[in-house]
């Protein structure tokens, strides 16, 4: 049996949507492969409110992100984290060997502008990274405000992770200055993982330019120019089933509109978050709660396990918490085309289970 | 219209292996994702004659041909280059960092065994990569012959580029003792494009714990070290849908025969090669031809975009020359699962158009 999934991704997919990744092949050098990604991006800027270029790879989210800091960090990267993803940020630039500070909240609290302002005005760093919403905690940080701060440092090119949030809640790319900016298919967009997305800003493209050693698969310079120089091409062959599905899927989302679509959001974590706080309590700092996933603290200590092992049984998943926190969290994603319809089912059948 | 394909890459896709694509998600941290992504790597072992471990990237072949140079150079590589791809493989290296040396074959001549032992003979080098099938000229370099070279230096790691081959001809990957075998999905295995695949054995993980910059993504040793630690899961959220396809497809493969598969391929090889001798010519050294796509010399010098073209209109695309040799040769591949009748009608239409 098909288990409905309400975890952080891969998230459930419609399918109509499904059945766009089964369009058969073309060739990734033809004009209509051109027309096919040039699509795509237009829409994209839309979403991603920006009218910068918009990169696509054939990678997870992690792909880009290491492209990201990878090939725009000439001088020392400024690493925030609020959980695992902004961590693994970290790792990717000691990986590469290229130098960089973590600059860590306590689990369940927020990135703060203050934090960042006390690394940046060090004048040590060329780059810094912050995750939006991080599926760990089920925390979104303050985006806006950080903002205020970076534009104060012109010479520093911006990182943003919205790999599980973009398509589920505003982020306007151009107004907050954000240099690039990395989604991934699995999350709030509602395809199946296998592609991350980006815009990148000219700031990131001039910087690109003096960082030696980008490496060649995650290069994002190297995506940038072959879409200038070959009319929206792809360096090697991209998956053409996620472009076609995608294609299609953003037509779903500007149907539906975007302003719909984020109130839709909002609507689904204002009911899970009540619930939580009715049943259990909310692990994250309540000032920076995430719009796609809520992560509720397990104060009743129940068995997670058991839990998703009866939900399997009438064909719904959801997650338990991450590393540390497997245990003491649990975790239920809201976001892509998930309905008001889909979350009060889900929590109708734990009520059931667990008794409430 | 849909236009067949024998192009080297994406292929022509069957329409059950398409359906699979739609396949509806799963966690992929679930046993469910452990057992797909191992029921894979049993039947891909099979494919590759090999008992090391199977590497799975959501990348395209290019994602784990840098992954392969540049997680497993300690000392320095000599990069054997027979075309296009065997070049891009020392601009990886280049664009790493990673000391390499290039050592061409005139267009249309193999690498030969003697160029292997010259360079190695030197003791300067610690892995080596040899294109086994070069698309861009459509040479299919004996391997066999090679592989009694590299033997004699144990310390050489060997990554071997198969991804327009594998599937479509033999490579017994142990026995020819080759250390890191990539191939991709979307050329003999008959996929779409979207994941690349390789063998890793375990002189290479050895080597890999000797390189200290491996980057993160595509860093081989970390596909490999989840493998044994997760119990065959992915670092990251791979593409679910190319596994599920995949899954299906070595199925039919396998059904099919290996031995089977194979034969078909060389007598569809030898029928394009019979038709382009009869009214062109052959562009590579005719010791070394490919079995999966021939590379036909342009003696007629025919308008191959205007053929192309005419072919569209009936529901064909074939590929012109690669970089250089875009109109001094065409290209037709019949790979995958492209059979004798598909190559027919295809030679029959160009002889129709051409007025052969």
């Amino acid at each position: 049996m098909h288990k409905k999934l309400f975890i952080p991704g891969p998230v459930e997919v419609r399918p109509d949507v499904l059945e766009k990744m089964a369009t058969p092949m073309i060739g990734h050098r033809s004009k209509d492969a051109s027309a096919l990604q040039r699509r795509i991006s237009d829409k994209l800027r839309k979403v991603f409110y920006t009218e910068e270029e918009i990169l696509l790879s054939t990678t997870s989210g992690s792909g880009l992100m290491e492209g990201a800091i990878r090939s725009c960090t000439a001088k020392r990267a400024a690493v925030f984290s609020v959980g695992a993803f902004g961590k693994r940020w970290y790792e990717m630039a000691k990986f590469n060997n290229v130098p960089a500070d973590l600059f860590e909240s306590e689990a369940g609290h927020a990135t703060t502008p203050e934090m960042v302002e006390e690394a940046l005005s060090t004048g040590k760093y060329d780059l810094v990274t912050i995750t939006h919403n991080e599926t760990s905690v089920g925390i979104m940080n303050p985006v806006e405000e950080i903002s205020k701060v970076i534009k104060k440092y012109p010479d520093v090119v911006w990182c943003l992770d919205t790999v599980s949030s973009m398509g589920g809640t505003k982020i306007e790319v151009d107004k907050l200055g954000v240099d690039i900016c990395i989604t991934s298919t699995q999350k709030a967009i509602g395809l199946p993982p296998g592609m991350s997305i980006c815009s990148f800003s000219k700031k990131a493209v001039e910087r690109a330019k003096q960082v030696p050693f980008r490496g060649f698969y995650l290069d994002l310079l190297s995506l940038y120019n072959y879409i200038q120089k070959k009319d929206y091409q792809y360096p090697s062959t991209p998956s053409l089933s996620h472009m076609f599905a995608l294609d299609y899927q953003l037509d779903r989302i500007l149907e539906e509109g975007l302003e719909n679509r984020f109130a839709r959001h909002i609507e689904m974590a204002n009911y899970v978050r009540a619930w939580a706080k009715e049943h259990f309590d909310l692990f994250a700092d309540e000032r920076y709660l995430s719009n796609t996933l809520t992560t509720v603290k397990n104060t009743k200590n129940i068995d997670v396990a058991d839990l998703n092992k009866k939900l399997g049984e009438r064909g719904f998943q959801i997650s338990n918490g991450y590393g540390d926190l497997k245990d003491k969290t649990f975790r239920i994603a809201h976001m892509a085309d998930c309905t008001m319809d889909d979350v009060k089912e889900l929590l109708w059948n734990i009520d059931d289970i667990l008794g409430f």
